[in-house]
């Protein structure tokens, strides 16, 4: 049996950012279309684990009038700096982020879907966790907000594998942690 | 004939950086092959002048020793805060971006071919006058660095037109101004 994977499914604007600095997401509904979801569902399927961070989870929870619907469908844990008692769900986590994910590594299941935000994203490429990436790059530049990527983090090269424009604007871009990632200067690349 | 367009034709990591903080790009050499420039010949013999912010400009010229290699195919503009001599065969612009991007639509020609960087971008999107984007996305994960997009600007859509993965990784976004280009709650997204 494969080992269970880290997934990053996540939404940025082409200028690289996940919400406005007000953590407005409303701006991502000019892709919504009836009958399209980009792949989620199927996504969806492959994963039975969900992580996110504290700050986006709260983001998430006002939305959803404190109802957290993911804990639903998945079990859910929240990255918080904070010890925290469990609610809707979730389980609050203020461990090591990659003791975290050894330890669901190491129990049966599908894969992990984490989806942000920014915070959570560089502690885990930090330590090198990430090992698939989903990216749907909507067709606005948003011109301010909080970043996908915050920067502070080391360089890492990837595998690019897929890209697919949808009808909407959408592109979505896919890609693998580098095998043979490391320094730059180490990379021999496949042809 | 066709209006000449302003084509931004730029590299990024995928974490949004153009170059480090100090100004090194050797890391786009990871998608350096024998045999591919991922579609830049036949881009620049659609372009016959060539905008540049200043001190891009000099983060080059310093790569080739003071030489500006740009200034033997295109008409070459430089825009400065500043008021400067013309050098390298380079004119240096300190009016109104706006109105030198007019002066040359007014004249015949090819397309404009803008090289960033950051600050240029801004001003060329503050004042929607980028006809096409062409974004070559690297697959690293920088960490750190100067950033394409600055933030700071108003929020606008994009049509995307296609998305190209290359065998080194490097994938190729296209995106063209939004006709009905505005708010997003204005926008109807043709199917």
């Amino acid at each position: 049996m494969s080992e269970r994977k880290l997934i990053l499914y996540i939404s940025m604007s082409l200028d690289g950012f996940i919400a406005t600095k007000d953590d407005d997401i409303s701006w991502l509904s000019i892709v919504e279309h009836t009958g399209e979801n980009y792949g989620y569902t199927k996504f969806t399927e492959t994963v039975d684990t969900y992580i996110i961070g504290r700050k986006t989870y709260e983001v998430v929870l006002k939305l959803t009038n404190g109802k957290f619907p993911q804990a639903e469908r998945f079990k859910c844990y929240v990255l918080s700096r904070q010890k925290r008692k469990d609610e809707n769900g979730i389980t609050f986590y203020n461990g090591k982020v990659e003791d975290l994910i050894q330890k669901i590594k190491k129990e049966k299941g599908k894969n992990i879907y984490c989806d942000g935000g920014g915070q959570i994203v560089k502690l885990l490429m930090e330590k090198n966790l990430i090992d698939e990436y989903i990216i749907s790059i909507m067709p606005i530049v948003l011109g301010d907000g909080k970043r996908l990527f915050l920067g502070g983090t080391e360089r890492f090269t990837l595998q690019a594998k897929a890209a697919e424009v949808y009808k909407s604007g959408l592109i979505q871009l896919r890609y693998t942690r580098e095998e043979m990632s490391g320094l730059v200067d180490d990379l021999t690349q496949p042809e």
